[in-house]
């Protein structure tokens, strides 16, 4: 797809048409989280994908806005060190948005919805992803083909007006 | 460009060959981060677009790694609210990672490279760009065409490997 359609189709998808996705289109999302850039290229994030329905439905339970991860055809969790400060944890945020977009538009270009969720109850992800301690998953995007209509270039997406959003040469 | 290829070609570029962009292509960056998604669709994003020369190279003394910022043809500011707390802060830096990264891969998709930059000098950003009490810039994306060789797919990208990143059912 080309690009500036599949920026503008990306949204926020929370129900599925109960499709899989093919594994390769999984790794391609994958992928483009591996490519996302970090602060000092440091990269300290690492995937857990979630395939199995059993593992899916648990992990929907780790908040109470995670439901849709249930019925996901994938989720992918994104983990990373236990930050140690403020401006550690603000740039871990950082590029963990980075990366979540990037695999958000790959996904779009790719005709796949996703949706994000956060995680409440900590030990649980814990449990359930097995990551190791001194790491931490804030963010859990569900992946799947969207069971109302399909994804296309969204003309009037819900936002503050642009002329009032952009600044130009100041505030 | 195909999508692929956009996400694939993005890298960081901090020399730029001096040409201009062309307005429109500033304004179809700025709207792909105006599209970016945000926690509860809360838009507490604003951008501050700088060209002229004078200013871009007063803003490259914001931080000694925004050197790059005199030289770009265009820098967009990203300003948000100053967070009440730790966990408002993670979230804003990952709202504002979404935002960027967007943008990113807008430009890379018009052949036009992109740098980030932290800000050290906060008085000095504010006095340069006349954002309000109230709110912080923590973010500079530096945009130009690159000084030496276009944007391509880029083949092995350097990052950690692949298998290593990305667990399967769990960590």
């Amino acid at each position: 797809m080309d690009t500036w359609d599949a920026l503008r189709s990306r949204r926020n998808v929370r129900q599925y048409d109960g499709r899989p996705i093919p594994p390769e289109d999984i790794d391609r999302i994958l992928e483009a989280g591996w490519r996302a850039p970090s602060a000092s290229n440091k990269q300290s994030r690492d995937y857990v994908v979630v395939t199995d329905r059993q593992q899916l439905e648990e992990l929907s339970r780790v908040w109470q806005g995670a439901g849709h991860v249930a019925s996901s055809a994938a989720t992918i969790a994104v983990v990373y060190p236990e930050a140690e400060d403020e401006r550690s944890s603000a740039l871990g945020a950082f590029d963990q948005g980075q990366a979540t977009m990037q695999m958000m538009i790959a996904a779009a270009d790719l005709g796949i919805g996703s949706g994000h969720s956060a995680v409440g109850d900590h030990e649980m992800a814990r449990r359930i992803l097995g990551y190791p301690d001194g790491y931490r998953c804030d963010m859990l995007i569900a992946l799947g083909y969207p069971a109302d209509r399909p994804l296309r270039p969204i003309e009037h997406p819900n936002r503050r007006p642009l002329a009032e959003v952009v600044h130009r040469g100041g505030w």
